[in-house]
């Protein structure tokens, strides 16, 4: 007997690498392929991306991948498409339009473009013989966000990725509470739902109030009103659109991100900017300060983006001076506050009127719903079970206590598989079928898969302590110390460190004296490396990574 | 005419790392001694202390330090005692019976003792000929904490470091309004202000509101109520200590830097603990769980802290159960949210129930005074200038607009000088006299200042894509390829790097081939480094420090 399987590659108690895999006999559908991001314990990684090996396993079962669903345009889930799909066969992608239109843009620039099937809330495709799936209208901080209800042969699932439940959404499309009350009197056998942001009781506050304080804001700058965001935020930048027509201000948009997406999003009709008042930002010069109204990339204060450039003087077109208002529309990413707030300090000491939302709350409203929100889309739907996701282990169990265990669910029913946990449902009923090892593939560069635990930990240490090469020629079977060469990086200022450097020499020589005859050369070198490690720390309390080389002579 | 002269040593615009050089004539006042903390960009390194080389300038030119007051028992405010003091002469300390106690066992560490002289609120000592100083009750996270009138010649300084203006404090000491109003009727010529929370419009709640919270969430808790929190935090220990009298639970010390607190707490009558009610933490296993109250350091989720190995099994004597509750009783600090939420998301995982102040705001309070608090006691001062200070760029321009400028205040006598700006007051006025050049000095292991700028920029670079070293064999100015050596460590898994590895011996041959007779060594090390580099970075976009190593043979 075939059975649903259910599989999150990006995986479980993640909030990014979104990528889930549903399985049914010799069927695949996968929903959404988007990248994560490293944090500190990761040096050097630009992106993580999901670990695709279970797929490429069951390919080579001579399963099948029947199509890819894509729920909203955020990176963490559609950017890893340029990096996943040049390995995987061709399959029918399906999205919304703006979606679809953002998933091009990815894919384009990496030459994996593969074609998207467009669908409206409310459509249904039939993707396979046993898969179709109900694209339903949600809102979320990018316009077009969906969310889907996937019919199986065992039941339907409701994969409700990343939403809020805006009442007055800036483009007017409501949640499709009709479509969804229709699949929810279907019973719906499961409930993905975004957890994210569980600890809140109060209900997240509309996008549309972040219109106003953008205008007042505006009212009153004499110079350029700067907006920087997350440049796929197309409704925030439609409202600040709206704000600088108001106020005479000409638009310009500044950034690659910002540039790419507003192009899209005005092509697809989803950003609507009246003729003429958009300008190059070539033109800038050309124009007073007080008309006009940048909205520019690096709302997270990121080195190189365009805002960071232009807070440091170092922007071929835009200078920042002290009658210009500059204003955060984002949070600090958690962990990303030192680059956040260390644009903001840097603004302020050049006398620069900066707003973010620690003193402005309203000047960003999240794009994710609140407990309450979440146990309202989780009793209109009312599945048998539920499992949330897009949010970190604290999240899914906060959702269980404060979501849904007063809706009267029981632990049984509240999925929280850990990661590489494989759910199977059969005849109803959910449990753990298997686990998988899941590795996040690093991308470091050109290089995919390259960087792997081993280097990851090789950097931290070369982090904290540096490191020391020492090169050791042999002629004969003596070792010549007298031409020993020390290279450090990293460790003390070598040039001013003459006491280490005579340390390391005597403990080299003393080490040579009495096991240099004795042990063969791996030993040895791994000898003298432990021990000159264990007497640095010692001396300095330090511990760089020491490397041995022997040179025949 | 000598003027008064006033310089932050651990620069302006930061929030740790106090220390204050007040300096008229030949005498110089010190005001705290703190520890700073690095950030990212700082691996490797442990604290960061305040760059005295002003005073030790000062010091050679026949000037004399007459003594330090210390503000609080915070580490940001005491912590370098035991760095700096062994580097300069005996002078005397002033400060309130906790402060001196915490310093007491600071200095006690590393052999850098000195007798304090303790200090009651409204007590007034002099100083010098020119200094002398009244010690001012202030509210906090810690007991015992002043604010200082520093009198010199020039007039009134209100030194007002790290406050709140707590109406309810849990030990009934409350800010000493009497003194501090009997001091601004002798006009105050500058006030210092702790700024830091200046962002928040609401007045901060009292720390006695934590108690209640910590009785209802004690009450219901079936295993072991496990508390963690900053461990100079009496007051929230002395409310944690009640709750667990009442509930019949006794209380068990966990972690050095907590058990040392509590020591000093206790003799010095700042903390009030029945006899019987406290067990020694090896007593633990003796007892029921739901008969016991864990007060544990690691509030951070700090690596290595007691905390830590309990939540990841390793500690000795303390086993955490799904029946026990664990308390955060702190916030993330900002860039620690990966250690502090990935300590709750391990307790989630293990079926722990973690409360934590997203979900249970009241259980943490901040030690520090909001806008409408800090304008309260700037208003009962009303020095002729004020001077925020505690706070980064973005505190000091708000506390301006917010705080400063509705009392009337123009930008003129709200003083905020740059890093390593000293202010000289003279007759009534301050103006910016110096820059002096100020740089932390870093402490890693048990060196200090030997790691500077360069090695913190190799550290950071072999963190992003690690290093290679080659070393390459030369006999009678001919190199050996064949003898190459090549070492890398953190840039890619070598063992699988069989492409890398001929490509790097390919740029090689043909670098010497091409430029190995014609330039001199360290030039064609160069060569060889930089064209490797830009090779590598071409195919991989990374950038690996690259060294080379000629040896003769």
């Amino acid at each position: 007997m075939p059975e649903l399987r259910l599989i999150s590659l990006g995986g479980m108690g993640n909030v990014t690498q979104n990528m889930y895999v549903y399985e049914y006999d010799n069927e695949m559908l996968l929903v959404d392929c988007g990248i994560g991001f490293p944090d500190l314990h990761m040096p050097g990684v630009d992106v993580l991306i999901p670990d695709i090996s279970y797929i490429q396993d069951k390919l080579s079962e001579g399963k099948k991948i029947v199509g890819m669903i894509l729920t909203h345009g955020h990176d963490d889930h559609i950017g890893a498409l340029p990096y996943l799909l040049p390995d995987l066969p061709k399959f029918p992608l399906f999205a919304s339009p703006l979606t679809a239109g953002f998933a091009r843009n990815r894919m384009r620039e990496t030459g994996a473009d593969r074609s998207i099937q467009v669908l409206a809330s409310g459509e249904k495709v039939e993707i396979s013989q046993y898969f179709s799936a109900e694209s339903l209208a949600m809102t979320h901080s990018v316009p077009d966000t969906r969310h889907y209800a996937i019919f199986t042969p065992e039941g339907i699932i409701y994969h409700g990725s990343d939403f809020k439940l805006d009442q007055a959404p800036v483009d007017g499309v409501l949640p499709d509470y009709d479509n969804i009350e229709a699949v929810a009197r279907q019973e719906v056998l499961c409930m993905l739902i975004d957890s994210l942001r569980v600890e809140r009781d109060n209900w997240t506050k509309s996008e549309s109030l972040v219109g106003p304080v953008i205008d007042r804001l505006m009212s009153d700058t004499r110079g350029m009103f700067i907006m920087t965001l997350m440049s796929s935020h197309i409704h925030r930048i439609q409202q600040t659109v709206d704000a600088a027509i108001k106020h005479h201000r000409k638009i310009v948009f500044i950034g690659r991100s910002v540039e790419q997406n507003v192009d899209v999003a005005i092509e697809l009709g989803k950003l609507s900017i009246p003729k003429g008042s958009m300008l190059d930002k070539r033109e800038i010069n050309d124009h007073k300060d007080s008309s006009l109204c940048i909205i520019i990339a690096g709302s997270q204060g990121q080195e190189g983006s365009s805002l960071m450039r232009a807070v440091y003087g170092e922007h071929p077109v835009l200078q920042i001076r002290s009658q210009d208002k500059v204003v955060f529309s984002a949070d600090a990413i958690p962990g990303n506050e030192i680059n956040y707030y260390g644009a903001i300090d840097e603004l302020c000491r050049n006398d620069v009127q900066v707003i973010y939302p620690d003193v402005e709350p309203d000047i960003h409203q999240s794009g994710h719903a609140s407990a309450p929100e979440q146990q309202e889309l989780l009793d209109l739907v009312r599945p048998d079970y539920v499992m949330p996701i897009g949010g970190a282990d604290r999240h899914r169990t906060k959702f269980f206590e404060k979501v849904a265990r007063p809706l009267n669910y029981d632990k049984a029913h509240v999925l929280r598989p850990a990661m590489g946990e494989v759910l199977s449902f059969s005849q109803g009923k959910a449990r753990v079928s298997e686990t998988i090892n899941l590795a996040p593939r690093l991308v470091d560069g050109l290089g995919v898969g390259d960087v792997g635990p081993m280097v990851l930990s090789d950097r931290r240490a070369l982090s904290q302590s540096g490191m020391i090469v020492l090169v050791l020629p042999r002629h004969r079977g003596e070792f010549d110390l007298h031409q020993l060469q020390i290279v450090s990086r990293g460790f003390v200022f070598m040039k001013e460190a003459d006491e280490v450097i005579s340390f390391i020499k005597q403990t080299v020589a003393e080490t040579i004296a009495e096991a240099g005859q004795k042990m063969k050369d791996e030993e040895l070198k791994r000898t003298l490396e432990r021990r000159l490690s264990r007497k640095l720390y010692k001396v300095i309390q330090r511990e760089p990574m020491i490397t041995v080389v022997f040179v025949e002579t």
